[in-house]
């Protein structure tokens, strides 16, 4: 008879503090793991952010593999760093779980958290592990401004130009498909299961003066609906500017859904969305729509090719 | 009928994270809540530490508060800052919970959080939260080292005084009388509700040239044994040096428990332990025993009045 060696058997406590242990760690980390706490350097002032993955809440075992949901942990924390236009340095990893996980599960997560922490650029310096009822995953990032003042989600100015990286739709595209029990078009499967955020564009925006910037992590409208009240002037976005990618046109025909409502509401994406004075807008960045003068349109909403937008504006994860 | 309100009806996620909005922020926080992340200011190095209380693994809701529960998140990861000679500056909470949890819990729970954070001098900065089974509290503390040099645990040398401030052996005993169903005394049960972190006393150790430190979250003899081994040199502790405390001894004679197992290996009083060179003992702490030339007892283990301890050396939560 095959045996699945636990993590109760293993000891679930030393199993992952001695996995951070082994992670290579930046020159700005002075002391890593094995202490009350890591010391690192920070320049300028700190940005801290962080954000909890529950299973069958934010991620199922049997749709995502272990390193898919230790990349995912990673990739939707360090999202939020770039989004205030800062330089992700340090992220610490709270990972509960039931004694009776495979030991290589967990083994598996950090390799996963490791390998994305590598490609945003973080060192994993702590973490704390305890027995729960469900796996559950807290990660804190804390990243640094370096010399430029953090782009908030209130500076945005009539006249602006929207713009927006990295992809929209594709992970509301892949749930879909997930639920429907396919495992393609592959893009958008695996971007549902860990999301493709654009490392370093947010440090981009900021260095182009971006006066406004959020990550879309609950659905475009939603998230520019946060930069259009907090600044005080409404959006609007110009559809024809969206480019739909491909497998998401494809999972739209397959299933007979419109793509767009993936595109404008499908969360768990983590695009980046800023505004620029025109003409500003860094390369690589797609201009979506613009920043209304006060009075043009009443309330700081947003509004989809001069409208309000009769649908879904956002999302709440497959739970509800 | 009388009917409670859930956080579901109210809307989990605006909930806390409205409540951490109203809180107080000290002047090195320059954006708190609200945005993709906080910035504040850190003078020095940074220093993090993350810990996760999990509902029935670190705490009961039939045996402590709401309030209780939010004191003792923040006061257990606190308490690792305090550890490091460092000064806590800024606190976040991923807080999980069903959906069923009364709105009131919720919001108690932030009210102890808000109390415990000012009474360690500390900006709750921000939080995420989300449902889950049960309630699970991740809390990350970034501290300061403001101009000194952190206080590790691998810094002890030979001829050391061992010093300790702060509570032994109460949170171990009032798990015991919470067990068979005890209220009091009310020192033991209040200390397992929510240790008496000894606040400001790491910096004092630091400043006072503490060679190592550690917080006593697992018991005694385990956490002096991280020193032990990561500085290579046995400690000799003296127990007629250990002051018991009145309520601990009461509850051994109740309990027919010998309350010298408590003060030696019973966790989660989150005292301070530090080792300095002799004579430079702050004043408020109590010299427990001493660092021991190498070679005078082969490993670097921890003995009980230059004995090996026969009994449990630690604790591993009311799980196991």
């Amino acid at each position: 008879m095959a045996t699945t060696t636990t993590i109760s058997q293993v000891g679930e406590f030393p199993l992952i503090s001695a996995l951070v242990k082994d992670l290579p760690m930046s020159r700005a980390v002075t002391l890593g793991p094995g202490d009350d706490g890591a010391v690192f350097q920070i320049d300028g002032s700190a940005v801290v952010s962080t954000d909890v993955l529950v299973e069958e809440v934010h991620f199922r075992r049997r749709w995502s593999t272990a390193s898919d949901v230790g990349r995912k942990a990673v990739a939707v924390n360090v999202s939020d760093i770039e989004a205030m236009g800062a330089v992700p340095v340090a992220l610490v990893v709270g990972f509960s779980a039931p004694g009776d996980l495979a030991a290589s599960w967990a083994q598996e997560f950090m390799a996963g958290m490791a390998a994305e922490a590598e490609k945003a650029g973080v060192s994993v310096v702590g973490g704390d592990t305890t027995a729960g009822p469900v796996i559950s995953i807290a990660v804190t990032v804390i990243g640094q401004t370096a010399g430029m003042a953090p782009v908030r989600r209130d500076g945005a100015v009539p006249g602006d130009e929207v713009a927006v990286i990295g992809q929209l739709g594709l992970a509301a595209a892949g749930l879909v498909l997930l639920g429907r029990g396919f495992r393609s078009p592959r893009a958008a499967v695996s971007a549902q299961r860990c999301p493709e955020v654009p490392y370093r564009q947010g440090r981009v925006a900021a260095e182009a003066g971006a006066h406004a910037m959020i990550d879309v992590s609950d659905g475009l409208l939603a998230d520019l609906g946060h930069i259009a009240e907090q600044s005080g002037f409404a959006i609007d976005i110009t559809t024809s500017s969206l480019d739909i990618e491909e497998s998401v046109r494809t999972v739209g025909m397959a299933t007979g859904m419109d793509p767009l409502n993936w595109v404008l509401a499908g969360g768990e994406d983590h695009a980046l969305a800023a505004t620029f004075t025109p003409g500003t807008v860094p390369q690589g960045w797609t201009v979506i729509g613009r920043v209304l003068p006060p009075g043009e349109m009443g309330d700081p909403t947003v509004l989809v090719d001069g409208q309000p937008w009769q649908h879904e504006r956002g999302w709440t994860h497959f739970q509800s």
